[in-house]
């Protein structure tokens, strides 16, 4: 009886002072990246200095240089350039898209952005009567009879009654995505689609379309207009059917390019050959910086690397920070990262992504599979100080989708999502955006995380 | 043995029944707050058209009017305007801070900013060598000798590695409060402290300060001056020591102004005598325009009024909406609310302040008097679709203070913190820094909460 009865003691006892050590080790971490953390200034760098880096853009380039330099003054033993194909699209002159009604006394410009992967208008633009749809089904419902050759506008709104922004953009993002096919499946000449923002302002948000051949076979220009122009394109709408839009757009699809991941490693003391990582994507879209999309989730990451130097310990295993390429428009790089780790035998054991702003942490969303989730979850109290407190069931990334179709079991940083989608794809997501200490948050957050999995996986 | 197996199902279905139709009165609190609220544009208009308004000033004033207004446009069925006298310090002309060195070749103008309830310089101002400190234990080590004739520079940082950025404030907003009179104390002839801000920016914050006769009864002028500011200054000191600042401010405390407390009641249909209360203050300082603090709290204390018509329900108690006047620079429309209550003989069952900013909300911190923390704990599960995640022990805020003297149960509202010191207090706190969906999810915040505690207390 006395040998049950201290077992469980002797058990609480280590628990107890296990949980202080890593308490300690955590407020250390927290100490670092709130003082003397880089990933501020790092993101400054990359924003203001090479700026908007689609895929196959010299500012692409650019920024590979870049982070390699960044991984290898962070503390990376090894830098590796993983090298992949990617789509070379490029946007050419500034769109136009011009409402005009002779019955309402108006020539108006509205504020639009291409879509990503769409075809060019060529020089003389398109001049056509708009149909509104609030659905594919509405579209469907129309025929092609109502709808050739006019251009479809998509005017779906964000649901503001989700409190997740993402949930809104997840519901209406397939506009975008396929708005275009539909549209010229029943033989329209293009279509535009209100941005997808949850603030009623001017700007537009660009992002990527796809041509579904499956569809359509035929590829018809495509944009987003403000949503203070969806507004008022809508209303015009009403008092004249006959309106037209004359859209112009220069856009191009060159050859694709030679680009590449940018891997920093620790290599692990005791298990070299076990990698825990965690990234972000280095590329951007072209029309702003690139800072919350995904600058901060690319500095976030390289500075886990930090964390090591800071408190004087080894990692067991690989740590890497990873800045994927062309996760924007075809994840190209993550597919290679993926690639690499099975060709190379890497045992992965777990992956985080940050890809969703530098804001105020709220959690981490993580995979079920492998325990991972259950082994999270026990350090509930050691985040609880720090504010984050949701740590839930499923996660990971678009570049960590090839990862997890390899069994890794995968880990979604999710920060405040609120004003995410006011910036998201515009002109607006600029440095000046991101506030200093609500990316050290996260950057802290994310690294404590890390040094957990290395110490308990 | 049966009865007992069914009475823990039966209480089992009864709760989860109550938590299911708690659910739905929630989501439709909060499906009006993201969509129909008028919290944001009541806002717009009391900080863009009235704009600061401390206590006593034209614009105190005409917020009275408007609140009352907007108070019956919610859906009071009473407002009462509680008076009271406030009082009345004016800042006069801007104030000027100038910093020269012949030694360094500077003459330079610091952002600077006068704190509420000094006294002014006078038009020949003042001119003075500067002392710089980092605690009051080293003002009194150093003593009279060093410090007659100058003016004592109290230049301690906010410690950034609280993740509560309130905790850095409390930490050093005793040497706004007290500098002066300490400084005083040893003979100095003024006080600069460094702006209380997690930010290193170039902007003042002012604040209020009090001439603690225990401590001088000399009255010194004192200002903020910006971070860096504050920078320069103490850069400069370690290389000329003899530098001069000189600082002018036309501050002036006129005779107290009657005011008033503004007070929207939805009278209870039960218990019409027993009161909840949700308030922010109506008062705010003069350089900005009060949004955050606490124009956000105004609004979000009238919005609970619309709850009611909404879900088409009656209130049991009496609800009411208070915006406090005086809270800023002293606490006038606290303490006369609570004069009332305890002169009326009014039961107040439970108040919460909303007084820390318009961000996304991560909690409230609940007294745990009276057991109203243990009834708050209860409805976590409602709360965590929401992102309200923190029911903390301990909670009220300043316009509190003297309901709490009356055994009164208190609440904050802790929203999101990183961002409130950045423009705490400044001419940077105005109705754009404030975004539309964090606001309108701290109101629904709060109305649910004043929803289920009309119900469950």
């Amino acid at each position: 009886m006395k040998l049950f009865k201290l077992i469980p003691i002797f058990f609480c006892f280590v628990s107890f002072s296990q949980n202080k050590t890593d308490s300690i080790a955590l407020k250390s971490i927290y100490n670092y990246y709130l003082t003397k953390s880089k990933c501020y200034s790092n993101l400054e760098y990359l924003s203001t200095k090479i700026g908007g880096r689609l895929s196959g853009s010299p500012q692409a380039a650019q920024a590979v240089i870049w982070a390699k330099k960044a991984m290898y003054e962070a503390g990376a033993d090894t830098v590796i350039l993983q090298p992949c194909m990617v789509p070379h699209w490029v946007r050419g002159k500034k769109e136009k898209c011009n409402l005009t009604s002779a019955k309402l006394k108006i020539n108006k410009p509205l504020n639009c952005v291409a879509l990503g992967n769409c075809v060019g208008t060529g020089p003389k633009g398109i001049s056509a009567s708009i149909i509104e749809v609030k659905s594919f089904e509405e579209l469907e419902k129309l025929g092609a009879e109502k709808i050739k050759g006019k251009i479809v506008f998509y005017n779906v709104f964000f649901d503001q009654t989700h409190v997740r922004t993402g949930s809104a953009y997840g519901e209406t993002v397939k506009y975008r995505g396929k708005g275009a096919s539909y549209a010229a499946k029943y033989g329209a000449v293009g279509s535009i689609v209100r941005s997808m923002t949850s603030v009623a302002d001017d700007e537009a948000h660009t992002g990527n379309m796809n041509y579904d051949t499956t569809i359509s076979k035929i590829k018809v220009p495509t944009l987003a207009i403000s949503y203070k122009a969806a507004d008022l394109l809508s209303e015009s709408l009403k008092k004249d059917a006959d309106l037209k839009v004359y859209i112009e757009t220069d856009c191009k699809t060159l050859p694709d390019e030679l680009s590449y991941n940018v891997v920093g490693q620790i290599t692990g003391s005791e298990k070299p050959n076990e990698f825990i990582i965690a990234g972000g994507h280095l590329d951007s879209w072209d029309n702003g910086q690139g800072a919350h999309d995904d600058g901060t989730g690319v500095v976030q990451s390289i500075e886990i690397l930090t964390v090591y130097k800071t408190l004087g310990v080894k990692p067991k295993h690989s740590i890497r920070a990873v800045a994927f390429m062309n996760e924007e428009n075809g994840l190209a790089g993550g597919d290679a990262y993926a690639k690499f780790a099975k060709e190379k035998n890497e045992k992965h054991i777990s992956a985080l992504e940050t890809d969703a702003g530098g804001f105020t942490p709220r959690g981490f969303g993580v995979d079920t599979t492998f325990g991972l989730y259950n082994l999270v979850s026990k350090w509930k109290s050691l985040f609880a100080p720090y504010f984050v407190e949701r740590i839930e069931k499923g996660g990971g990334g678009a570049d960590l989708i090839a990862l997890e179709k390899l069994n890794v079991p995968c880990i979604g940083f999710e920060p405040d999502t609120q004003r995410y989608f006011d910036i998201h794809h515009t002109a607006q997501d600029t440095f000046d955006k991101v506030h200093k200490r609500e990316l050290e948050l996260g950057s802290a957050a994310i690294g404590a995380l890390i040094y957990l999995l290395d110490k308990y996986q």
